[in-house]
This record gives structure tokens, sequence and C-alpha cells, in this order.
């Protein structure tokens, strides 16, 4: 079985400070060989992340962003295509999302406009590009990437939580875009997985082990207790999986939560 | 039991050309005894309905609005308030939405900028002034609303759909923003339930009879059959059950579909 | 509009010690003009409601059963059909199962045997024996028992549970029969809806106030608010409104809790 | 790393006539190195698979029982535990089920006997005697099986359907089982998650590939389509993924169907 001379590409929003799912994903697709495509609105850690996986011999660029508007992640994409020739995107995962936990009345017009445009219109805007680059890649079995499952074109992967199953007292906002972004990798699984096209939704049911958590939480035991949260690397091999799934059996959605999560 | 000498409003946004949900809910809480104020883009419309409630004895009035804008939408709950002395808002209903059914390159950022407008601006904007008035409200054993069920300080209905739950083909953008409500309700339904204040949702699964739903499928045997479609009068019951229940046993979803609907 | 001459018979199965869902259904119904047919396995609770029913000038008889076996089940439809001459069961709620909370490993092969009776094996027979039945009824437009909705032959009503949503720790088993049960309603309702039968399933998602609550609770506090506890007459409305329903707009399910509920 | 010494078994009931998703995961665990106990009603199915089985260079036994009534199921574990010395029971997936699609008026009460032992009891007995094995089981971190997630004492899986999240016309008793058997997997996963065992459910949405399938829909076109049905291997690859995940990001449920699926 021969595969195609192109490089894939691999393009991942929303990384935060470089120690959550996001940074795990390029860090995972990098060693699987991929390129890195990386889209972040925090220049310095997207700069730091690219660095690091440069350094441990992947090679990964940068591509910040003012917003998550349409037009600049159509460019992002643009720039992406531009800095790697003869490569293919064929994986993209959208982990962007603000994570804002109020009360009702003390979510502000600010706080919903922010939060609409990186959970409903970035995610809009993300799809469309990706897929529309799935779409220039071949299917044929005889092409396919190393990793990949066969008979696929591209896999996109949005990173969802609890709250994308269930609004809560506090999450009146959050679970708002979160709902819509289950509802978008939904509504494209069905449109375009008969073009061989993947669009998957993961369900993070728990805390995940990052610098943030681990200041907010300031709880050692927790830290080191490798059953009670979810460890990133964890996450991103559950994407790899996700990517590896040949067109027989796609994945739409799937939990994830550590074994002692109370749920 | 004594009940409070200020008459009860019900607020209803999105009436379409008053053949719909909206309208029917509008006519049947004004035959309970509410005075309506109606909440809509299209003045005419809007006029046209408070009119006809207006000629069959009940008491309603128009309120337009430019688009479900947070300044808008509180605009009208302030003119509301003025135009009723005396009273107090004890239901409201939001109804608006955009049906934009398109296959997903097909939708325009303007078609997104919109949904988004009706599906997470207003809804938040009309929540935050509906409970807000609820909030006024007395709720003891011994001042109620006829109608209304006991120990409740106002009831908040939003309208959903099949698309509430899932997302299919030709419905990204407008699953999106049903999903968005579905679960700002249910969020608000958590946070407000312990106040007395009730949130609601129902499934609209089915077509429902209205002057656009007989133009489009232009079937005469589907408008006259009665178990097929959806009868917004129906609909209207459903709210008015809702309205009616008391702090004890508050429904937050239910599903509504003609009895031959293929689900 | 003239009305069958025949009189309507609400058909109870479950009615605990009378202080539950059953029993409030069983008086509600009668006060509605129903006559009640009330099936169970305790002789004495069966023979108290329906005592305290007729003295309160209804119309109802016991039917106790052995097991909710599919013979048993069946004999006592036949005997409700021979003792009630001139009349037709409109209206069949199964209200019965088995609340067994334990730990996995305490299970026993006698639970599961019990459970799955009254569980699976009962509603089987109980939705026979009830759809057969409304199958005798005519669903014209001009004949309709009172308080109940238009072209409709009959209303099936199952009282579903939290555990109807969600398996948790302790409720292995009785979450088994509560998903079995909320199964066959949504498969019922698909299949018969389109015959005018309508199959309803309700989600008690709360602690309900029976005697039973109130010796296990021994929370004087709890009793007392309104707003913390389901009262079963508040169920009881619901179930009457779900008979009311007209076929142009058929619920399946609905949920009811306390507004105080945390959820 | 060092890993134990013993060899690990995978357990897997229900292999139909060993073309599908049971007789696909023995040949994938055996291949990765496992023992493979296989558990049916047909001896012949059984004696056929681990013949092939044990060719290809694999282990592989056949427990037949007659029901999987819970003495069966228990007498074909401790014949498993015999059989295999030094040897650890990791892997039980449950994949019996009897596939029954009658209208709701032809389900005899021997379907739902048949139907409940299969579908309830057997779920409950397979599930103790799995997961007693799994209490047996070291976990940890420098304990592992090759192939299997760090931090797990045995993963139990159950072949789920789209049944197993709607009752349909046709599936009122299939439904039942495969909701049964979704809440059992739910609350074992809740229950046993936090002493790292792995409890998961497959949703199996759509047709797959086997000897039945093929003689049913006699469809060449379907068959050879490999984007229109699953293939077994693909959901064997699905639980040998959820095998490999580790503590700290356990799925519960995923759902499996092919690219082309209307859904």
């Amino acid at each position: 079985m021969s595969t195609t001379t192109k490089k894939a590409i691999a393009v991942i929003a929303g990384i935060g400070n470089g120690t959550g799912v996001g940074a795990s994903s390029a860090r995972l697709f990098s060693k699987c060989g991929y390129r890195i495509a990386l889209i972040a609105r925090n220049p310095e850690h997207l700069r730091a992340l690219a660095d690091e996986i440069n350094t441990a011999g992947g090679e990964a660029e940068p591509f910040p962003i003012k917003s998550y508007g349409a037009t600049d992640v159509q460019a992002a994409f643009s720039s992406i295509t531009s800095h790697f020739p003869s490569s293919e995107i064929r994986v993209a995962i959208y982990n962007a999302g603000e994570g804002t936990f109020k009360r009702f009345f003390e979510v502000t017009d600010e706080d919903i406009e922010r939060s609409t445009t990186t959970g409903v219109v970035g995610p809009f805007a993300f799809s469309r590009a990706a897929i529309t680059a799935f779409k220039n890649n071949h299917f044929s079995d005889h092409i396919k990437h190393p990793d990949e499952g066969a008979r696929k074109r591209g896999t996109l992967i949005f990173t969802g939580a609890t709250a994308s199953l269930r609004g809560n007292s506090f999450t009146s906002i959050f679970s708002v875009t979160k709902f819509a972004v289950r509802s978008l990798s939904q509504s494209l699984n069905k449109e375009f997985g008969p073009e061989n096209i993947h669009v998957a939704h993961s369900i993070i049911d728990g805390g995940i082990l990052t610098d943030r958590s681990r200041a907010m939480k300031n709880d050692p035991q927790w830290e080191k207790n490798a059953d009670a949260r979810l460890h990133p690397d964890s996450v991103a091999k559950a994407y790899k999986y996700l990517v590896g799934q040949d067109s027989s059996a796609f994945t739409w959605e799937l939990d994830l939560r550590p074994a002692q999560e109370k749920w």
C-alpha cells in the first residue's frame, strides 16, 4: 500500500499556556509525524510551544490570531497552507473556549460577545476552513497517512466538557457555547461523513491537570493521584485514536473522565 | 384565599405573522385574564394581533423592537412596565428564532450573526428582564394569580424544536441556537427554581400549522388531518399548563408532537 | 358536541400504601368522573383506598394480583371489564416498581427476578391489556370523555424516576427496570400514536411526600417545605394534563421536580 | 517497567456464528497476546472459532453454556479460571443479545423471557463474575499487561445498539434489553471506576457486516462499500482502544457508525 508523498498537517486551535489538551495533542501528533500548525490568541504561549516541539525534532509553527472571528481564522488557514508546501491538512482540533463560570446576573454583555465569538463564530469559521481543506484530500484506499484511518479525508475534533451535556448554575453562558459546539459537531458529522470526513466531539467530564487547575486547586494529593484527574496526554491519545478510525466505524462522541470521578 | 390586586402580565416575544405558537399563547393567556405584552420585530403583525385581542375583549399592547439585542429588549420591558401600571409580569414566553435551514457551506457570516442575536443574545436579555421582573413578585401561598400555580413568582418558557435535541444536515446554525436556548433554560431552571421562579422548555417535534407551513406544504390533506400536525393552540395549552404548575412539581422540559408523527 | 354514553374507567396499577402518586391519581381521576380500577399486590391497601374513594362519592374497585406476571395482569383487566359494564378503559397508569437500592454485589438473583417481573414483564402485560382495551374505543371528534383530549382513544402513562435517565451506584437493578420502562413507553408511543393512543412517561426527579419518605427522612422541615418535595397530588395533576392533551400535540415525556431540587 | 508474569485472559460472551463483533474481538485480543475464553450457547460455532484462533497461533477455549442464567454464567467463569492457570481475567466483553424485532402485539411471553435472560439476568451474572475476577488483579503502575492502560485492573465492555438510545416500533422488547444493559454499564462504571475497574458501553449505530446481515440484505453493493457498513474488525479495534485507556481518562460510552450512515 503506497502512501501519499504529501506530509500531513495537524491544525490545533486553542492551546492555553501550553499545559492542556491542545498542547498535548500538538506534541502527540508531532511525534506521529504530523506537521503542527498552532492557532491561538496568545503569541508568547504559541511561540513557546512551537519552539518546544521543534527542539524535540518536530515541525511546528505558530499562527497567532486576534480573535476567533471568521476573517482571522480564515487568514490563519491561508498562512498555514502557504507555510507548509507539499502538505495536506488531515487533522483539525478545535480546543478554544472561554471558561466563564458566573451566576446568571453576573454574566455581562461582553461575556456573551466573547463567548459567542469563541464558541459559535469560531467553530463555524474553523470548520469551514478545515473541511474545505479536507475536501482537497484524496481518500482512496491506497493513499493514506500513517496513523490515520483508512478511507478518510480528514478528522475534525471538538473538545467538549460536562457543560456540553448539562446547563447548571454558574454555567449559563459557558454551557450555551458548549451545547452549541456539540450541536455543530453533530450536524457536521452527519453532513460530511458521507464525504469521508470525520467530525467528532469529546466530553471532558472532569478536571484536567493543567497549570491553571494546579494553581486553582492547590492540592498536591489531587495532582499526584493519577486516577483522580484527567491527564491531557490521555485526552490526546483519545484524539489520536479518533484520527485512526477508519470510515467503517466513525465515533461522533466519546466521554472521558478519571476513574475516581463522581458522576 | 385572597389574590393580589395587581393584574398579571404575560410577555410574549416572537409572534411571526400571528398564526403560530406565540400568537396562540397570546390569545389563550388573554382569555385567562392576563394583560398581553407583545414583542417582535414586525410592527404590522404586532399591531394586528394586539388589535385582534383587544377587539375580543382583552388588553394587549405591541412593543416592537429593532432586534433582540440587549438594549432593545431591556427597553421593551421598561415600556411594558410603564404601559401597564398596577400590574406584574408573571409569564414570559420566548418564542423568537431564525428558522435558517441551509447546508453548512451556504451558511453566511450574516446568518451566524442574526442567529446568535436571536438565539443567544436575545434569550439572555429576555431572561434577565423577565427574571428581574419576577423577583419583584410576591410568592406567598395567599397571593396568586388565577390560573397560576401556587408558590410561584413567575414562569419563563422557551420554545424549542427537534433541532434542540439533534444537529442535522441543514440545521448547523439553526440547531446551534436551539441547543443554546435549551442549555440556557436548564441553567436558569436550576439557578432560579429555588427562588420559586419556573423556567421551562418545550420541544416542538413536528410541523406546526401556520400560514407559513400551509404555504410551504400546500397540502390540504395535511392541514385537515388534526392528528398529523401540531396546532399552535394545543401548544399554547401546554404553556398554560406549565404556568399552572405549583412549585412542588415543576417541569423543565416536555416534548410535543402530533399523534401520527414518525419520530 | 355529544359524548359517549359509556363511562370512562381509569386503571391504576401500583398504589403503595395509598399515600403516593398512584393513590393521588386515583383520587383525582375519580373526582373528574372516572370509574377507578385499582391494581396492586397488597389487598388491604387496595381495599382501604377503594373505600376512601367510594365514601367520597366515587366508584372504585380493587383488583388485587399475586404478581405482575402476564397471566395475573390479564386476569385483572378481564375482571375490570366485567365489573364495570357499559364502561370503557380510557386511562391506564402503570406506577408499580421495586424501589431496590443496593450496591451491585448486594443485588441478589431474587432481586433481579422480582425487579424484572415488576419492571419488564408487568409493563408489557399491562400495556398489552390497556392498548387492547383502547383499540375498542371510538375516537371521533364527536365522542369524547370529559377531561380527555379530543381525537384520543386512550392514554397510558408510566411513572419514571431519576433512575430512568441515569444509572448510579446503588441503582444498578432499579435503574435497569426504569430504563426498560422508559424505552417501552417510547416504543409504544411511536407504534400506537398513529392509532390515536397516547403513551407517556414521567420523570419523577426528586423525593415524593409519602408515608414511606416521611418515615425515612423523619424531617419535619422537609415535610412542611412545599417547594422542597414533590406532592403526589401535583404529579396526579400532570397525569390529568397528559390525558387532556389532544392528538395534535402529544407529550411523550415530562420531568417533574420540586422548585428547590438540586439537579 | 516490569510486567506481571501472569498471562491475561479476555472473556468474550456472544459470538453468533463467528462473523460478528464478538468473533472479531476474540481474534484481535488473541493477536495482542490474550488467552481467549469464548462463551456462547452454540457449541459448534464456539468450537469453530476456538479452532480458528488456535490454528492461527493463539490460545482459545470454548465454554458453552445452556443459557445466560446466573448459574451457567458463574460455572463458565469457574471453568475459565481452572482451564487457564497462572492467568488473570483482564478483559470481559458482553456481546450477547436477542435480536428480536417485532411489532408490540407479536412479542410473546417467551420472547420477553428469553430477552430478559440474555439482556438483564445475563449481564448481571457476567458482570458479577468479571468484576469479581478483576478485584483479584493488581493495579500498580509497575504491573500491567501489554496493550492495557496503566493503573487498571480490568475492562468490562458491553455492546449496545441504536436501540440503546431510542425505543422504536419493532424494538419494544429489543430496546428494553438494550436500555437495560446501557443503564447497568453506567451504574457499574460509577461504582467500580474508583477501584480502577473500567466499564464501558458501545453504541453500534448501523448495520454490521456479518453472515446474517449479508444474507438478509443480499446487496453486494452494500457489502463492498466499506463506508456504508460497520466492519466487525473496526468495532474490535474500538474495544482494543478502550482496554488501552489508562485510569486518568476512562470512556464510558462511544458510538460507532459507518461514514455514510444517515442518523
